[in-house]
């Protein structure tokens, strides 16, 4: 129990500064969150909903899982036939609705059918759900919530993090994020939100994210971004390697802001799209940051040679392959926890290289730790050859949170890759009761600020 | 503090069982361990020798990591060259010779040259390294300790287990088998040493196995039930889902039991195959009972339909498909903290069904629990719908320390696999040290029987 009440004080203190204290919100979206009734505890968020006053161009990603859980299916139907007019998000927590069959479909459509009574549209609202899987939603009490609810929502900064809060599960901390940016000349602003997939909760590690902006975006350049973006941020994460069945990431852009509208082929686009797999990135991060039980943020960069970025866009072969071994080091559980225990143990980060299924050349390998402070890179293995290891200098760099590692594979290639994960640690095994207790600890401290 | 004594106790009485206390020790083979100072604790084993009074039909199978360490170039070289008139296996632990270049290839080969120097032959001897990757061997004290060792060894029980735990790293039990068969008449007999995958110690999770038997078999006709026999052991279990630098798995045959050699178009043939991967089963299933801080002894099976046992070696398709589902589930952290948990968390055997890129129809996919103390099988979904859960069912299901998942996928094809995991818990983080004393707990509290 000693053990328990350490990491719980670690945690309140440690990951409440991910949580924005403020934050400027696009225009024409109004968000919310409330409890109606699907968690136990009346303190607990479980119903969030986003409303944009005007149309969106609209497009998400779903689960590759085989089992698409309901809110899925519908998603995917409603953006299929209206991905230029989506006027709002529906999410609940507490049940996933998946593995539930023909009434969880239209359990699902109910819910999406409820917000676009209120908003005199139809086919308007995408659906997401997270929580335990296999069980019926109760769908009266989502249904005859989101009336209050959409009284309620808002776009001041306690609105947006009631959203955030309210699509939660076993995350420690909510994930919201809110920046500005320059196009053309003009201001726009986008804002996200995401909730993690963790590790212990039965049923629940379900990545959910969506990103709202007020930039005038064609929906086949929305439908663009977002394959590029989700690739370079939320499918460039891992926390257990582990696949949800509700797994969904949206993007929304309502053009409020003004300006023309971007298509693929404006001059502005490849900025646009830099700047949202910027955003996105940062919402993926928290993810990681909220990685059940993790006390490392690992960033891991895999590079074709060291030429590598300037040629970046020009070898998708080798980037293909540099994203194979970032995520074959990224998913060990040999090398997460060796980084739990601050071991600099370059053989289990080899050993994951040598096992990604990549045509690799042991002799060009190198793998180095890089400071995440501002210090000297820390070289284990040059050009597979063991380097006499440092120590004490490894110890002060793996005794930071953040954690970099660099893989050079020496091909001629010009392909790299950039993945996050988290280290495993004793914390992923407690029960979900004390989970709870850490989120609220950290949710409160965060209202009080 | 506390729970790290807990789990000690736990393991010193619960792991004593799986090691034997006498054992039928195939003809013409005899084996060692002793301590040579690889290792620093004095009662510490760290060099293991295996001598045939005859060349041996032999054949092995080699980690398919890029970074092989020298041992396995080494062997992969002798055994091309002499698989008909293999004499020994010499093996260190304490370090894997890994990742050692030149100077690595060199002392891998002067190992197995000083036992061949000692057996009046050439290429006579295979060599196998498991310990800590990216140090030299000690070789000055290895070819000192092999003349030693050589002089003691013996073809007793007591011989065989010096020699298993003479190759332990993280294993907390020494993990040896021996059998009896009968062929075409005649009594013929089998042994196997093999050590284990762990999660926990710093470069030290290799797996090294070999079984050596008096039967007489062709070289062809060994390489031939080794390949079978590993698909369905050792290439069966995961414990972590890493693959180091020195897994190794070797078959020695002596002809010293008498009979006609084997060849793979004689009648005993396919009996002969059965039996010794049954036997290499067994061992393989050691390595599970040790997965470090494991607490389960879970088996998976999956088949493509109900009917697949009897179509088995029909459907190669379907049968490579199941193994791909049965691996999805045993590798999944998430599945092996909830087993753990004792948790009937079907959700997330569901959620890595369907993610282990197969073609799978969620409608005709069922889930089971099977009792393993001849109770009632615990239905979880049938056809794709949940089925209501007994849980004080499931829970007394989930409280034995064997677990059984048995999973149908409802297609035609006629192929099964069946794979073999253990679960995650706490003790997967504790540190070396007290791996060390669980181990000394462990094995000494055998000497002594």
């Amino acid at each position: 129990m000693g053990v328990k009440s350490f990491w719980f004080k670690s945690y309140s203190t440690l990951k409440a500064r991910f949580v924005p204290i403020s934050g400027t919100y696009p225009l024409g979206f109004r968000v919310g969150g409330q409890h109606i009734g699907i968690k136990e505890d009346p303190k607990s968020l479980d119903l969030a909903l986003l409303v944009s006053d005007k149309p969106c161009s609209a497009s998400a990603l779903f689960t590759k899982n085989v089992f698409q859980a309901a809110p899925v299916i519908i998603s995917e139907r409603i953006l299929s036939k209206s991905s230029s007019k989506i006027r709002a998000i529906v999410i609940n927590s507490g049940c996933a609705n998946a593995v539930t069959g023909q009434n969880g479909l239209l359990d699902a459509e109910a819910m999406a059918y409820s917000v676009d009574k209120l908003l005199f549209s139809e086919n308007s609202t995408l659906v997401m759900s997270t929580g335990v899987i296999g069980q019926r939603l109760v769908i009266d009490k989502i249904t005859k919530g989101i009336p209050n609810l959409h009284l309620n929502i808002g776009s001041t900064h306690k609105h947006w993090l009631a959203c955030a809060n309210a699509i939660c599960t076993t995350d420690t901390f909510p994930k919201l994020r809110s920046s500005t940016f320059n196009l053309g000349g003009k201001e726009f602003r986008i804002a996200g939100i995401a909730k993690g997939a963790g590790m212990i909760h039965p049923n629940m590690a379900t990545l959910l994210g969506f990103a709202a902006t007020d930039a005038s975006i064609s929906p086949e350049a929305v439908k663009a971004i977002i394959s590029y973006a989700v690739d370079k941020s939320f499918n460039s994460i891992t926390v257990d390697g582990d696949t949800s069945t509700n797994d969904t990431v949206a993007l929304l852009a309502n053009g409020e802001g003004g300006g023309p509208v971007i298509h693929t082929n404006s001059p502005d686009f490849s900025m646009l799209k830099q700047i949202i797999t910027g955003f996105f990135q940062e919402l993926a991060q928290l993810v990681i940051r909220d990685g059940e039980g993790a006390t490392k943020f690992v960033a891991i960069t895999v590079q074709a040679s060291f030429i590598s970025i300037v040629l970046m866009s020009q070898d998708a072969k080798s980037a293909d392959d540099a994203k194979k071994v970032a995520s074959s080091i990224a998913k060990s559980p040999l090398v997460k926890t060796a980084l739990f225990g601050q071991d600099a143990n370059w053989g289990r980060i080899l050993a994951a290289i040598g096992y990604a299924g990549v045509d690799v050349n042991p002799q060009t390998t190198s793998v180095s730790f890089l400071s995440t402070t501002g210090g000297c890179d820390l070289p284990l293995l040059e050009n597979g050859e063991p380097v006499q290891v440092d120590e004490s200098y490894a110890s002060e760099i793996l005794k930071e949170e953040d954690i970099e590692i660099k893989v050079s594979l020496g091909t001629n290639g010009g392909g790299s890759a950039r993945m996050w994960t988290c280290d495993f640690s004793h914390e992923v095994f407690l029960e979900d009761k004390y989970h709870a207790n850490i989120k609220y600890i950290s949710i409160n401290a965060e209202y009080r600020s």
